[in-house]
């Protein structure tokens, strides 16, 4: 069950509250102890997440979606939506990364393509999941999408188009990977695959 | 109309989690831009904020609310809750007012002491007005925290002893103010008259 049906809505709006503030909490420490991040780096983390958080980010990415129920979409407002909505976080994870170590601005550019590619592809790939698989492998109710008449890659594209374009949003993002040229990318290469290659 | 009644739960939902995002947001502008905050400042600003907008803040206290509805709580409790549900939020007001300019560790305790007393000030004085003033004048329903069954200063307390802490915490926060010893405190001591003698 999720929060909301296990605690109620009021208890899920207050925990998303109290964690959103948190991840904040953990981002700046305070700076007099020990092996700590220099606040200079705490600002650029806060930063990054506010942005991909917020409206630019997730949140507007979730008005887009839930202005957008019932209403045709043409494929340039699904994919801003899906951007924001899933790619601005997965992204910041990745540029937050970079933020933390030395990192100039080409390998800064090819990994926020790299994050860019691949929070779009874990987005398409759900859109697929929603339509072609079971709710048991999947973890949560198939279909719900579909039922709920909300615009998906798949019901404005096409499955076929889905798929092609979540095989082209792989490549990019390793293509990218590989511009940025970092010695150990094996991880980074390996979460690319598996947003993809996933079945739940 | 509050924004839940006028666009739907789901919208005022998103709307508070792009808000907060957004706070973040203000709070770590590009540091490169001309006359913008130092990095350090940011960071500081960003902590004082999650703090009190967290777990040990606003969305804490606002949980115990939520959880002691019904319930009997002492004024050991109560005191806890508002402190965190209101209080945390009016005292990192003034806190981030402090950071942003040279300030000893005396002020800074002692400004400290007048946000906690005013921001607990505040709360009293909402349940005092929940229970002695028409729903016109207050701007929202009156007699709605009893009606819930919440437990308020005016029902664990009773009225006379609510306006006597709320008097009592208002000549705390003068106190607090006089000893920060700053020089231009007028507009800060007539934030607290207002918070005490405000009607609605």
């Amino acid at each position: 069950p999720t929060v909301h049906v296990q605690f109620g809505e009021a208890g899920a709006m207050l925990a998303g509250d109290a964690m959103q503030a948190l991840a904040f909490e953990v981002l700046t420490p305070d700076p007099d102890l020990p092996d700590t991040m220099p606040p200079a780096l705490q600002a650029r983390l806060c930063g990054l997440l506010a942005r991909a958080a917020g409206h630019a980010g997730m949140a507007g990415g979730q008005a887009i979606d839930l202005a957008a129920t019932g209403k045709a979409l043409d494929e340039v407002s699904l994919r801003d939506m899906h951007r924001r909505k899933t790619g601005a976080l997965l992204q910041a994870s990745v540029l937050m990364g970079a933020a933390t170590g030395p990192c100039n601005v080409q390998v800064y550019e090819a990994l926020r393509e790299f994050g860019a590619a691949l929070g779009l592809a874990f987005q398409v790939v759900d859109d697929i999941l929603d339509v072609t698989q079971d709710s048991d492998i999947l973890g949560k109710t198939a279909g719900k999408d579909v039922d709920a008449n909300k615009p998906t890659y798949v019901t404005v594209l096409g499955l076929d188009e889905a798929r092609r374009q979540a095989r082209t949003l792989h490549l990019q993002a390793l293509a990218a990977l590989q511009r940025a040229g970092l010695n150990h990318t094996d991880h980074l290469r390996l979460l690319a695959d598996m947003v993809v290659d996933r079945d739940s």
